[in-house]
This record gives structure tokens, C-alpha cells and sequence, in this order.
């Protein structure tokens, strides 16, 4: 497989999106612009519309070139064939769904910290989701933000692809990308955007070809 | 793999018993006392407490004699080798789970109605947890109590071997077994019990031998 495109990966939120309907519809968009990945995250949910919702967006990313990743629940990930899961330090830990998952599937972390990334099971992660870069409100339990210097530290650190989360838009994206990160992940700044393919672009333009 | 043994069916509440150590604590209490079959249900814990959670109860479990099923959580469930999954309507279809857990795990089921019994995957399913049988503090977004003419009822249509749910004690239990079903589960008759083993007893004397 193909290593992913991080450079634009978007987080869905049914609450910004307007439920399933609004997540294809902005999941088709920002694909449009140059997402390569999208992940399913609905804390609130049942695992029944989780399923849908994961059959849905895959069939939808599948056909555009996209991967769908879904948040915490490797058994969803599981039934319905998605590309891999995103897991944080308070999910199932990244050694046990890569055992459930097989080799060939992406596995994310979320790390938030030099201590988090220094317990990081790496030999089971693709990639690591590294923020909150700045204060979000798409997740009011996040830890505090890091901003740009921590987040180049851990970066810099980190011997896997790095993508920032939290609070990144228009405005930020560069500074975000010349902190040496494969990609940005967004929630709000897709979810919420009047044009989510321009946005997309727009994210897409800061990390250039270099994939 | 012999038949689970469904006649008293300990489903733990965190809450009610007092964390993990007081889950273990209940568990073993029970187990003594005759209860052949441990839910784990923490429908507000991360995945990393059900893991740690469901690893220390399935090693009490198999050292004791008992079997232990996983609510909701299918991933929680194959990381670990839970002996099975419970699943409620609007969980992971039940077909979804047997698929995920394989012929020899045992898989549950939550009927209210005989509307949810008419459209039971009941291929999937090796027993049916049916209710609530009467109002219950332990699940406050339960269904309406079926009571016991209509618990009859259901266990008359269902072909598999039924649990009765939801509010059952050491007053209404006779009543309940009287219906036909293969056993009861228990929330708040066991967790909040002064002597589990006892309760459990007094549970399991309404069933007989008859497995």
C-alpha cells in the first residue's frame, strides 16, 4: 500500500457537519480539494450508526481516492473494511489495534506531549496525530495547546510522520507547516467552511508535492 | 464448549460497585455463589479502563469457573478473548459480532419487544437478554418494563434461551423463573448486595439443576 497522503486529512464532526448527510457532503468536497484522508470521529454515537456511517464514507472515499480512518473503534474498522483507525492514550493502545488490524492497516496515535511520545508503542504506529497546536473548541476535553515551538520539538523528535490537530485554519496552516509536519488535520476549518473544496486547496498548498 | 450456565447473570456496574477492585470483589463473591456468567458494562469508560478491566476479570472468571461476555465493545472483547459480546439494539448488529468473534464465542442479544424479536438475527445469537422486566434505577435509558405476561410471551416466541433483565431481585425472582426463562441477570441485585454469594444462591435456587 501506498503511504497515506497526510497533507490534508479531515477529522468529521456529525455536530458541525449536520449529521451523515452533511459529513459526505463535506467529505466529498474537501476530497475534491485534495483531502486524502478522512476520519470518522462521533463520540456520542452508537456503534450501530458508526457502522453506517463507516460504510458510507468508505464507499464515498474509495471511489474518490481518499482513506477513511475511524476514530477509537477498531471493531467498526473492522466490520466494514476501513483503511485503519485512530486511537488516543485513552483508547484501546496502538500495539493492540495493530494486532486486531493486521499489518497493512494505518494506525494513528494522538500524542500531546514529549512524555506521551516517549511512551509511544512507534513500531505499531503509521503516523502520530502531535497537538492541540492551539485551543480548539471541536474538543473541549483536549489537553492545553502546544503552539508552534513544542509542536516542532516534538516533530523533530518524532521518527514517524507527524500530523498537527487543533484549532489549525487558513491563517495558521503555514506557520503550522514550516514546523515540519506531513499534514494538517482539520475539523472545523473543513467542517464549517463555506467551500470546503477551496479550503481544502488552500491547506493543501502549504506542504506543496512533498508527500 | 459447554453451554454457558445462564441461570444467574452478573452484569457489573462500576458505579454501583464501587470501581474495579469492588467489580472483582462482586465478581468473585457471586461466582462463589453460584453465578456462572460476568458482564462487563461501563458504558462511561474509555477503552483503556475496559481493557484493563476486562483482562482482570477474565482471568478471575476462568480461575473460578465462569464466563466472561463484553458489552458493546467487540474490540475489547477479541483483545483480550472475552468468551463472548452482549449486544443491545443499538450496538454492532449481532451478525456483525459472530462474524468479528468467530463460531465459538457466545453471543447475546437485548430484545424489548416482539417487534425487536421478530427481526432478530437469531443465527447470530446464542441467548437473548430480555426487558426490562420490571422498572430498573441501573439503565435510565431503558425501554419500558415488559412485565411478566409479556415477558412469557417473548420467551414462548423466542428460540433460544432467554435472560430476564431489568429490576429483578431476591422478592420477584421466583415469579421470573416461572416464566421459563434459563436465568436472570443482575445489576444492583448483586452490586449493591451485602453478601453477594448469598444473593447469588438465593438467585440460582429458583432454577434448579435444570441447565
Amino acid at each position: 500500500m501506498r503511504s497515506p497522503d497526510y497533507r490534508v486529512y479531515l477529522v468529521l464532526d456529525p455536530g458541525q457537519c449536520g449529521g451523515l448527510a452533511g459529513m459526505l457532503r463535506v467529505s466529498e468536497a474537501a476530497i475534491a480539494g485534495g483531502a486524502g484522508l478522512v476520519q470518522l470521529r462521533a463520540p456520542d454515537w452508537k456503534k450501530r450508526d458508526w457502522l453506517a456511517a463507516a460504510r458510507a464514507l468508505k464507499t464515498l472515499c474509495h471511489a474518490r481516492g481518499a482513506r477513511l480512518i475511524v476514530n477509537d473503534h477498531v471493531d467498526v474498522a473492522l466490520a466494514i473494511g476501513a483503511d485503519g483507525v485512530h486511537v488516543g492514550q485513552a483508547d484501546l493502545p496502538a500495539g493492540v489495534a495493530r494486532a486486531l488490524l493486521g499489518p497493512d492497516a494505518i494506525v494513528g496515535l494522538s500524542v500531546s506531549s514529549a512524555a506521551e511520545l516517549a511512551e509511544a508503542d512507534l513500531a505499531a504506529v503509521d503516523y502520530l496525530g502531535v497537538g492541540p497546536v492551539f485551543a480548539t473548541a471541536s474538543k473541549p476535553d483536549a489537553a492545553p495547546p502546544l503552539d508552534l515551538p513544542a509542536l516542532g520539538a516534538l516533530v523533530s523528535a518524532a521518527r514517524r510522520p507527524c500530523v498537527a490537530i487543533g484549532g489549525i485554519d487558513l491563517n495558521n496552516a503555514a506557520a503550522v507547516a514550516a514546523t515540519g509536519v506531513a499534514g494538517v488535520a482539520v475539523i472545523g476549518a473543513l467542517c464549517r467552511a463555506p467551500d470546503p473544496t477551496a479550503a481544502a486547496r488552500a491547506l493543501l498548498k502549504h506542504f506543496g508535492d512533498n508527500r
